[in-house]
């Protein structure tokens, strides 16, 4: 739970209630996990209404927060429980047009706290960062018992699962995203999906993967070779190049700077060898409650970044039907300069 | 892919184009799983637009059913993107206001889709009965291999992680939703979050769990305990008591009666024993591409079921702070019939 954080976003929308019934939303405002309740902030404070199933452990978890604790009325509809305000903050990016429709034929008027959210979001507490830690920390032991159990036949399945298994046995609570796991020139599709081809030396392995830990996301991806059986030389002049960029990113990447320019320092070192081509999606998302939140490292987005967000450094080439390369770590703004927090060895692995 | 329903939805909105642009809904018109793209129906057909990482492998997967594959212009707003028509279809439950609110300025009327989906989504095509029967299989087998691996001192995550591996194991794609395990008192807690407790003799072990195959899911909850130490008397009784009820569901439940009469079942016969105060959710819900959907088997829900229909059935009772016991399989209707897709032992295991 980030302090504070409900008033703040209530103050910066201006409504006379910040109303929140979505689940990732509800979680940042209150740090408490539930598939069910509305968060409602006024100019008197913070209440969290839930059902039967959370309320006990809510209020207990919730004590010292100053948020208080209730039950939702069992079949009372939002707009009947919310009479009394006139105007409503909600998240115009997430509530549905159905939901709006009722409360603006109820009367309300809806002013979007989507923007509030986004910005209060994008910079993290100490908490959150302390959390998104733990799971990258996961993240890295996993992929290091992984090299140690993976073997020839497995399927991508296989390993996926496997992997998945290892973050669960270090602390984590599930994946943040669907593993990607992919053999040989199925690397060259940047979303392969998973299968059952089975691993064979001199394979190419590209596995993307994450996990969550007290509700905060990691993201990781590693490509190395399942063995050297000698016709790979031009998969390590790409991995060199790839490598490069994603470090030269963490160096030169400071508080201060946009996305774009961000973007633009790998994608403009990748140019130099004519590989910005093969460099086909962007170069990271801030992640954190979600996988994918704002800002980006992309040529679009001019948000400038700052100490506290949370993002990927992800560079990558494609050379379709053939082989693909990416390298990604979880990565953070401290005290101006990019910090790692996954970090597991990404000299080229060669098992 | 369900063969026409996207025409058959179209026809039933009555707009000029059925405008589908959500993960889920995109995936049962087309078949093709994808995190991006717009399906676009009209009186001329079916085009799915989406970008480089997916066109090609979609316009493979789609040659056969008369789904136009193109790729989605970059950087085009989707109200630009539709000019031409003047009404569009989409489902104002899935939509944000967000997108409404831009499709309606660009002078879009728009028409919901929501109910369309839901009633062509509550009734299964056997290739969809098939993957969801792929799902229950793989759940059954992981949970009688659990029964095997299972020992004193796991703690809820580790026990819900091999289950997991085990369910990944036996082909699947990932969780259908977050596994729930609890040991002893744990389980009083219908939506308890799994945790660091340790397993110890005499527990009573409650696991929810279910798992993806092709893009569909299972459902199935047990509930046993590992070794007896003289002191579960009342749970056994419960426990024959709940096992009663989820099975007279099967018995008597039929194409034809309502959700709300299915739920009665199992309700009315608790109640005997004066139980039904300790039942506090829903029977059941239906399931297929996403865990939670449309009819249940509520005391709400008056829809009248029919064959074809896969629903959870899962009566539970719960003493807080002692004990609970919840009995769920998958289940389908066919030849008016009530036929269990998950159908792993439910006589009271003692481990």
């Amino acid at each position: 739970m980030v302090k504070n954080v409900a008033k703040t976003i209530f103050e910066a929308v201006g409504a006379d209630a910040l109303v929140t019934t979505q689940d990732d939303l509800r979680f940042y405002l209150t740090g408490f996990k539930s598939s069910f309740g509305v968060v409602v902030t006024d100019k008197k404070g913070t209440s969290f209404y839930t059902d039967s199933r959370y309320s006990e452990a809510a209020a207990k978890a919730l004590v010292a927060s100053g948020i208080k604790v209730a039950e939702y009325p069992r079949g009372v509809k939002l707009c009947d429980f919310l009479k009394g305000y006139s105007s409503l903050g909600m998240p115009f990016n997430a509530i549905t047009a159905e939901g709006y429709g009722q409360l603006t034929a109820a009367g309300f008027k809806l002013v979007d706290s989507a923007a509030a959210f986004r910005s209060a979001m994008a910079v993290k507490s100490q908490s959150e960062i302390d959390n998104i830690t733990l799971a990258c920390k996961a993240t890295d032991k996993a992929f290091c018992d992984l090299l140690n159990q993976i073997k020839e036949g497995m399927t991508e399945n296989e390993v996926a699962a496997l992997l998945e298994y290892l973050m669960r046995k270090h602390g984590a609570s599930g994946t943040s995203f669907e593993t990607i796991c992919a053999f040989g020139a199925n690397g060259s599709v940047p979303h392969h999906e998973t299968g059952a081809t089975k691993l064979k030396f001199g394979d190419a392995v590209l596995i993307d993967f994450g996990c969550k830990i007290n509700g905060y996301c990691s993201d990781c991806t590693r490509t190395f070779l399942f063995g050297d059986d000698g016709k790979h030389g031009e998969f390590k002049e790409l991995y060199e190049k790839v490598l490069t960029a994603h470090m030269l990113v963490k160096q030169e990447f400071r508080s201060g700077m946009t996305g774009k320019q961000g973007d633009a320092i790998a994608r403009d070192y990748l140019a130099k060898y004519d590989l910005a081509k093969y460099f086909t999606h962007t170069l990271g998302h801030s992640l954190g409650i979600n996988i994918h939140e704002s800002p980006n490292l992309s040529p679009a987005d001019e948000t400038v970044f700052s100490d506290g967000m949370v993002f990927s450094d992800e560079p990558g080439v494609y050379l379709a039907g053939k082989l693909g390369i990416r390298i990604e770590d979880t990565v953070t703004l401290s005290g101006g300069k990019v910090v790692s927090l996954t970090d597991s060895d990404k000299k080229l692995i060669i098992l």
